[in-house]
């Protein structure tokens, strides 16, 4: 295989990127500076040295611990409990919360058999006992993995005094009620909010 | 900036990678086994020692001249101009071409400061006397850039005996009438052949 299709083919192994789009990068990049292929390189080659995960939340980052959970003025009584550590940016750059956070690694999945042994449960669990936590929020996907995690993690939260709340479903910011699908518009109705 | 922030600004510069799409590659090669980051990186790393422009007709290669100008099977009557190496892969993946190409090396394209001197015209006309070409295909994209390096083309080599040829531009294969935007129905008319 030469350089350019093993570069076509490592390149159509990310998410969302078919084998025409690798072509079209890998040929973007061979007609690109030199210089930017090896800064690429270069910084893939970096990447894992230093990205590291946080021994408190289990984010990605390069001081341990993260910026977030070392940081003194966060309200240390919520906790935002999400699947991946992705969802921490995302959440952080709402800019809407003040909390710390806790990445669980995944979501109950027993269809690809992810059980709740294979994520950052027990730590969880630690962590609320000793951080002081008040209300923890399951900032998970809305969908059948992201309910069912959800589900256990509330029945499993039951006996404590903790506030146990979930995000709001309903129609994104700026749609339009007749795109919105089925189970999208029944959730937003449930959740129906006085004025 | 973070290692995570730099490669997620890296990879937006790519055609068609916006800054939520390169966010989730990242997350994505954080995620992914280290063995992924490191082979993609040393092909990044490599990508240039290996691939060279192919001093006969442009387009890029591992061995110079390349595959198809070395292959004395091919019909050297037959000349295939396109822009870019890359059309020379899509015009080879559809295995109705037997002849060799010429790499333009861009369009002419006044507006962006592109004029035929930017273009490899002079090693083109070298190739034509030399070569014991009959007929020149002018493979360029059915745009205005593509329709002026065609018409150019074709002035500079009126004099010539060579027939001139250019890709039929009209209705793609299994598209409907219904969704074809007006030039390329009013092309395809002006097109049209006889069954």
């Amino acid at each position: 295989m030469n350089a350019i299709d093993n570069l076509v083919a490592l390149l159509s192994r990310l998410p969302g990127i078919g084998k025409k789009s690798a072509q079209r990068l890998a040929y973007h990049i061979l007609e690109a500076p030199r210089s930017y292929a090896s800064t690429l390189a270069a910084s893939l080659a970096n990447l894992h040295e230093a990205i590291k995960r946080c021994s408190v939340c289990g984010s990605f980052t390069e001081t341990d611990p993260c910026a977030v959970c070392s940081d003194e003025t966060r309200d240390t009584s919520l906790l935002c409990v999400v699947e991946r550590s992705s969802d921490v940016r995302v959440i952080e750059e709402s800019r809407e919360y003040k909390g710390r956070f806790h990445v669980l690694g995944g979501l109950i999945a027993p269809l690809n058999g992810v059980g709740p042994d294979d994520l950052s449960i027990n730590s969880l669990l630690a962590r609320l006992n000793s951080e002081g936590v008040h209300e923890v929020i399951l900032a998970l996907n809305p969908t059948v993995e992201g309910d069912t995690t959800a589900l256990y993690l509330q029945k499993l939260l039951k006996e404590t005094p903790l506030t146990i709340t979930r995000l709001a479903s309903g129609l994104p910011v700026g749609g339009d009620l007749e795109y919105a699908d089925r189970l999208t518009l029944a959730r937003s109705l449930r959740g129906r909010i006085a004025m």
